[in-house]
């Protein structure tokens, strides 16, 4: 059928999509989220209905910006449309759903047609829905990664160890990549250390390197930054390596399910996307990390170990303390200079020693003897700090910065009311807190810690401090505070 | 946030929508599918993407059309936006989700957010899984039905009996509702039969109801066709009562899936919404029917009659031949023919027994003894066929146009190969060839049979002709009608 092309100025960041009028969809005998076929590209039909003040007219075919720049049409010139097929992956998606075990191709099919953007949103619910509702098995997952790794692109070198580190999250100002990254690098490893941004924290590894020099690099660029400092803090977001799970984390966000298998391949897929062939995953485990319970966080490690084995990657886990957030400040400048202040050898004990203990497992992972030792006088001597300084400036930091970062210009100070033992500091409400006075977007804005937990503290002693750099957010964040810090 | 407004010529059919840039939505910490207000009214939040050759730049908000004349907004005007929580049903569809059963305010919530549009498709994508997956209890149904009716509306009479149908379906040219209703209603009871449009068959009741009369009718209009006639012949689709399923049924259909829980409300609540206190359910089961096993049809009936005890309803269900299709024609006006037919005292024989028997069963079910008898009689004295015009007088259709009508312009005929017995008549080729030549939308195309099964013929015997009003399209059906009858 032959229709005239009509420009929508909207972009989906989903699959193409073309608009048909409802009485040309129904010639066509194609309905709402069926695929048509435009000069050899595949789009997904949304329907233009007769009781809506109609955009799309008969005779008409409207092209999103995506799709019409992709095939360089011209307004009002005419395209021939056909019916497509719908992907094959339709059927192994229902197969998921339905409680099946996937097979290889099967997954790789999936994956390839997330990747290729030939899903839409609904038919990619399914798929978390099923893997969410009946699990995946190791063997699914194992292909998952592979899947995921083959449509996103894989860095090589010519080492045979690549170094790199995960972890599973959850505690705010935990940023021991900035401190890991410049130990290893320095002891003439290779670490591509690629990060995310917050999403519902106060600041992702990503977001507070930020505050020293760019994060987002593409993958040659990568290539010469390590080239010239042996490892990186970038963003993975901006690699656009691994991206088949990008598009299933945003469905899974929605309602915050964790379907667990999907969430591994995610994780390993990045590792093996830079290439890693030893990586140590830190899993907080405690009251106030995403894993609550030791027996949880055991499960947790098994499925790690034994999926990093049939990858062939070799992986150790460690479950560290997750009962309160880690370093003093929380927000990305706030965290930056606490970073800056243990490669300087100062700074939070608890950021610089849990820093250390991972440096000196990965050490021995490479091969070294008296791993912790040697990080440590890596870190003390100033090496540490004089490879992080080399890292901004290879990824076009402003290395002055590094030694002076400031705060946010408004702040409020927070006392204790009464004489007692710190309780708890409630790290939901630390990240809640310091996302409403601005973070991670305000780098300036975040929370300053000047107690730890089970401290003794006097009424009346300063507790934290809240920084933005608005007044009304800061006032906002102040009236949230309540009993974010816990004093018995 | 003030923005300033630019509309947007697209609409979704879905929910409100609105278009934030990155760099915006950063600033409000909204993400994409998080919601924001807007003078009151809530819309899905979509983000314009930097890496794309943006349609929405900072400081304005991209509005979708219906939000857009909702609002009565004008373009490039300033509107203040402020980030709003996300629906209250999404924690109880996470809920199904995991398995929980929900109650029956939950369940209201859930439908009110449907019916209001307050839900993208992700969300409702991750209801049905959850429904699909875990099924809904009897409890949960029955609650459901009543939400679909609360949310869409139903209709009131002043009589003690209110008579309906429903097909379980499948089966081609199954037209006895066409001749049922003008039978019950010339006996003197009301009918107020909804039926739908076919999606993926050569034509539904409201298709072959419109080669006759408009179907598409609001609400007060049905109550005068039905105040003038007793029974009226509409599509459901058009009135918009117990509308809160199309939206499901868009996402069901997507994978094919059959949430059986989900289908009983959904035909139930249509019911309900007519004011129907007896219906009359018919199950085909066999080889070309949808339901193929007696035992899933037992099942199916004991659900109904369970669900219709809890709401109230009198409800018969028969379970009836499903081993090929009924009558001679199968597409609009084949189909219309027959039912025209048979109410002259005509017409293919199985179409008037299946229409006579079960016309009967609701005539006794209001109260009659001899049901049968007298649908006869009603029938045989043309008494049902002067009601027929009656209606479709009502409907504003054209009387005369019922006692002529047209087959297609081409047409090409088929013949028995071989002297045999009529095994197989294939209802879903049935379907496809009548869909390929035209119908439903071109109501001149579609299949004559001249054979039913079991029959004898011989070599070159007419055994069915297929009609189009285009040359092509009878051509390709032609091509694909190849085992459609099979002879042994």
């Amino acid at each position: 059928m032959k229709l005239k092309v009509k420009k929508i100025s909207l972009n989906t960041g989903g699959p193409f999509v073309a608009v048909l009028n409802e009485d040309d969809a129904e010639l066509l005998d194609v309905r709402a989220l069926d695929r048509v076929n435009i000069k050899g590209i595949e789009a997904i039909v949304d329907i233009s209905k007769e009781n809506h003040k109609t955009a799309v007219n008969k005779g008409e075919i409207g092209v999103l910006i995506e799709l019409f720049e992709n095939l360089k049409l011209k307004n009002g010139s005419a395209v021939n449309i056909t019916p497509a097929n719908k992907p094959e992956s339709l059927v192994f998606i229902r197969k998921k759903l339905d409680g099946g075990k996937l097979k290889d191709r099967e997954i790789n099919v999936i994956i390839r047609d997330v990747v290729k953007n030939r899903l839409s949103e609904t038919e990619l619910t399914y798929f978390v829905s099923g893997c969410y509702t009946h699990g995946l098995e190791m063997n699914e997952v194992v292909n998952l990664t592979k899947a995921i790794v083959e449509h996103g692109g894989e860095l090589k070198w010519n080492k045979k160890i690549i170094l790199d580190k995960h972890c599973a999250g959850g505690l705010a100002g935990n940023r021991t990549s900035m401190i890991i990254v410049p130990i290893i690098a320095a002891a003439g490893y290779i670490i591509p250390k690629t990060s995310s941004r917050a999403i519902s924290s106060a600041s992702g590894t990503a977001d507070t390197v930020e505050v020293l020099c760019p994060v987002s690099f593409k993958v040659n660029e990568i290539r010469k930054i390590i080239k010239k400092t042996n490892g990186c803090l970038v963003w993975g977001g901006a690699i656009g390596m691994a991206s088949a799970d990008d598009r299933l984390i945003k469905i899974e966000k929605l309602l915050s399910l964790d379907p667990r298998g999907l969430l591994l391949a995610s994780i390993m897929a990045k590792k093996m996307a830079v290439g890693a062939t030893h990586v140590l995953v830190d899993i907080p485990c405690g009251k106030e990390a995403k894993i609550k319970d030791m027996k949880e966080a055991l499960k947790l490690k098994r499925q790690f170990i034994e999926l990093s084995k049939r990858l062939k990657i070799k992986t150790r886990v460690i479950i560290t303390n997750g009962s309160q957030p880690i370093g003093n400040g929380i927000g990305p400048n706030l965290e930056a200079r606490d970073v800056m202040d243990v490669l300087k050898g100062k700074g939070p004990l608890d950021l610089r020693e849990k820093s250390l203990h991972m440096a000196g497992i990965m050490l021995e992972m490479a091969g070294e003897k008296n791993g912790l030792e040697k990080a440590k006088k890596i870190l003390d001597s100033g090496m540490a700090y004089k490879k992080m300084l080399e890292i901004i400036k290879a990824q076009n930091g402003r290395v002055k910065n590094a030694s002076r970062i400031k705060l946010g210009e408004y702040k409020k100070e927070f006392f204790a009311e009464k004489r007692g033992i710190v309780r708890r500091i409630n790290n939901n409400k630390a990240n809640s807190i310091a996302r409403i006075a601005g973070a991670p977007e305000d780098k300036f804005a975040g929370i300053l810690l000047n107690v730890k937990r089970n401290i003794k503290v006097n009424a009346g002693e300063l507790i934290f401090t809240i920084y933005s750099s608005n007044k009304d957010r800061l006032r906002y964040a102040s009236d949230s505070s309540d009993s974010f810090i816990e004093v018995e």
